[in-house]
């Protein structure tokens, strides 16, 4: 952003300290102005009530997948992915100041954070795990309440923010954890240097209805990145199909395939054109956006 | 199952009067041993220890999507699929007797449960929810601790089992809500009447693949009922594809189109080829299998 503009408001998920909050300011720098919502409902809301410019919304992690609420309420939001972000997801045991591991009995947090860490309970058995609403939330009620007893799973972010004591780093199963999220606003349009597409299409129910659907990509040969089938709501066994393309609008191939899908399927709904992500670079290394 | 003939043991996952009961129940029959695990890699590990005979995992919700945990242990266990059976989920807010609506403050359940019923909890603002592990799990607690401020959200099963008191029907928000289950034994091959074939496919990475997966398929009109992409373990952003197709081993057609996938595909695993389920009967409609 240029100096002296005011800072975007960039919506999120979760409480201050939230891996989405780190994504946001991975994006959009450590300037931006944080709008903490507690539910993907409200977070999709904050921009459509003009609390916040932009949403920043989890949409895969590759571990646990898609993230199904976000993909629902996109279809059924009038914004658009105008970039992408990627984080590496790396979990910490968080405490209350002075706590040590040996003294805690129970390990709240959220069921995805606490699932992806079973290594760590199983070399533990008597830990008590306790499902929270929220990762960095779990992290500031431990702090609050100073029992030692009890500790969190969560970012770092979360422990620095909320001064809470680092008991344990990367408890995570896996070291390849990742999360991607879209940033949504109300323009449309693609981003500069746009070079990937996003696009839900519904199909008629009969075969091969979703290979003729990705013919035109695949005979100019443009990668399919991402397939995601979701239930359409009231319709048992029908699906939306969300598809991530390598293209971009500004390229005549890509817009010509397009074109080609609209007449072949019963609803094309475009929902951005956006730069990949780069590679994340390594944690903590958050560049500046000046 | 015949008179005399020992009872089959099916492990589900979840406490006794979950859903998952109910479909073991629906598809086995009244007679069927029930083997309740706390866990997913539990239910699997059942039938790998001799402690079931098969087990039953969900795999989709109409609302609510795959359920990707289901599909990543099917990947990793050596366990076939013999049948599925589809049931209605409607949730029920259940008590300790004596309890009424007016005394609630607090209701337990699953997140997936409590995200079902938004609209019963829009309009009751002052209600807590609260995360729990399982829905009849939740009853059970309910009713044991003979709190009448507190309920739990879960079907009308678990209130039967337990002597919850049922304070209110039907609380979900969308009536066509179901859960497809699929059975899993140890033994392979297409089971009587099988016209529905699930497998797992890797593809090289590269614009076309999927497309050119689908064609063996698409070509002789077999009918592509869902896919699914989970991410490969350790390699972000590379995905395994599940595909449900209509279509029998014993069928000369669909074997020649699996046989084409083979040489397509970086590799084919299949999952299992069984009867698809005909539609849910009525909610208490119990079919007897004898």
């Amino acid at each position: 952003m240029s100096a002296g503009a005011p800072a975007p408001r960039v919506a999120f998920q979760g409480e201050r300290g939230a891996f989405s909050e780190e994504a946001a300011v991975r994006l959009l720098g450590a300037g931006v102005a944080l709008v903490p919502r507690p539910t993907f409902e409200s977070l999709f809301a904050a921009v459509e009530e003009g609390a916040a410019d932009c949403a920043l919304a989890p949409v895969e992690n590759t571990l646990a997948g898609s993230v199904h609420r976000s993909y629902d309420l996109m279809l059924e939001s009038r914004l658009h992915i105008a970039a992408e972000v990627v984080i590496p997801i790396h979990h910490y045991l968080i405490g209350c100041p002075g706590s040590s591991l040996e003294e805690i009995t129970t390990v709240e947090s959220h069921p995805v954070a606490l699932a992806q860490c079973e290594r760590f309970f199983a070399a533990r058995p008597g830990l008590r795990r306790l499902a929270a609403e929220d990762t960095a939330g779990s992290v500031a009620q431990v702090v609050a309440r100073g029992d030692r007893t009890r500790a969190a799973i969560a970012g770092r972010r979360a422990a620095e923010l909320y001064g809470g004591a680092i008991l344990r780093e990367r408890v995570e199963d896996h070291s390849e954890n990742y999360t991607r999220f879209v940033l949504l606003t109300p323009r449309a349009g693609a981003a500069e240097g746009a070079d990937k597409l996003s696009l839900v299409v519904k199909l008629a129910h009969r075969p091969g209805a979703l290979y003729h659907a990705l013919e035109p990509f695949a005979r100019r040969r443009i990668d399919l990145l991402k397939i995601e089938s979701r239930p359409v709501r009231g319709r048992p066994w029908e699906y939306h199909f969300y598809l991530d393309l390598r293209a971009s609008l500004g390229d005549a191939e890509a817009a010509a395939a397009l074109e080609e899908l609209r007449e072949r399927a019963a609803a094309v709904r475009l929902l951005g054109c956006y730069p990949a992500a780069r590679p994340a670079p390594a944690a903590g290394d958050i560049p500046s956006h000046d």
